[in-house]
């Protein structure tokens, strides 16, 4: 009894804190995308991308979740944008009170559009709820098409899933039949892109998407 | 205070558990090898090659971790070996328990050498001990030369790290002189080997290299 008791205790303390981060973020109109994947699928070169295409519309600024370093805070940082870096120091997902000390270095008046990456791992970020208005979820053609069967909790929570390195399919056996098939199993109203950092194929599709759930939130404004 | 009690309960039925694993592994004399990585970086590939090099010199069975699914399983099966599947049904790491009920299932007399493909993930598997005589960690170049520096534990604790998919190595910008930097940083002792699947280079070298460990365990007899 005890373990259940505090195991729940756990979760609902992360729900708690949570739906208070997602109130700041309402309260300042921030739109919130948590981005998540396994490790290396490009996660962090989506988003330079995507900075690069939206930061003169829109103020953004972004959460970095790494377990140890800087490194992909740096990259983003180059960019121009706000970055708040959280180090988990081992813990293998972000959660609430990790949020909650984001929220508190960053000025929220001046931000529309927040992107909180999170760790690289294909399984627990999918569990814990973070304030976000979506989840988008990226798959690299190089990790194989049978991702979404083996690790489904990831790829039916998200809005949108990203199949990046589309340029290195040819030296895949990656079916993009099979990936569409599982993906509509699974989950029939994610969007899908197909993207690659290197021809930027697929990035403009995806930023105009991103701004359309935007001015949704924010009625009609971005 | 009861949180730290409860914690503190799992980990230790979990080394205790894993101790019992170890020691009825260990009387029967089977080399073991909880073999982790990333999703799709390759383990499952890597271990058909080692399997069919290796399937008429040594007994091998392979207990496949998978949080769904039993693709893996049907792929190691059809390599002519005993396999036993465990879906953790969401839990995100192999434990002592999981062990326990597939070590139940195989037959301990007719193994020499025993491989744990344990569940797709950089983080969390590399925190808990399941019986093995040695971790092997897998990255693909596809995945970036910085992951042993955000991924620490996983890359110190392993006895070996394959560097894999090096067939893709020209359409990435994976530096080997940074991975390797990085390596010898975290982990002097780690042997390390470049692999492909593909053109099976370096396949012929892990295999002389996890014979010989079985050697020294098993007292020059394989």
């Amino acid at each position: 009894m005890s373990e259940i008791k505090v195991i729940t205790n756990i979760l609902k303390t992360n729900e708690e804190v949570t739906a208070k981060n997602k109130q700041r973020l309402d309260e300042k109109n921030i739109y919130v995308v948590n981005l998540m994947s396994s490790p290396g699928s490009g996660k962090t070169s989506i988003l330079e991308k995507v900075i690069g295409r939206l930061k003169n519309e829109l103020r953004i600024a972004v959460i970095e979740g790494d377990i140890y370093t800087t490194k992909d805070a740096e990259r983003i940082e180059a960019q121009g944008v706000e970055v708040v870096q959280i180090n988990t120091g081992g813990a293998c997902h972000l959660d609430g009170d990790m949020i909650k000390g984001a929220l508190d270095e960053l000025d929220l008046d001046a931000i529309d559009f927040l992107v909180i990456e999170n760790v690289g791992n294909l399984v627990c970020p999918a569990e814990f709820e973070i304030g976000e208005d979506m989840k988008i979820a990226v798959l690299s053609t190089t990790e194989g098409n049978d991702k979404p069967l083996k690790y489904p909790l990831m790829f039916e929570k998200s809005a949108a899933v990203i199949l990046n390195k589309v340029d290195l399919i040819e030296y895949t056996n990656f079916s993009k039949e099979e990936f569409y098939k599982d993906m509509k199993a699974l989950n029939l109203n994610a969007k899908t892109f197909e993207t690659s950092c290197i021809s930027e194929q697929g990035i403009e599709e995806l930023c105009l998407w991103i701004k359309e759930k935007i001015k949704i939130k924010r009625g009609g404004t971005i």
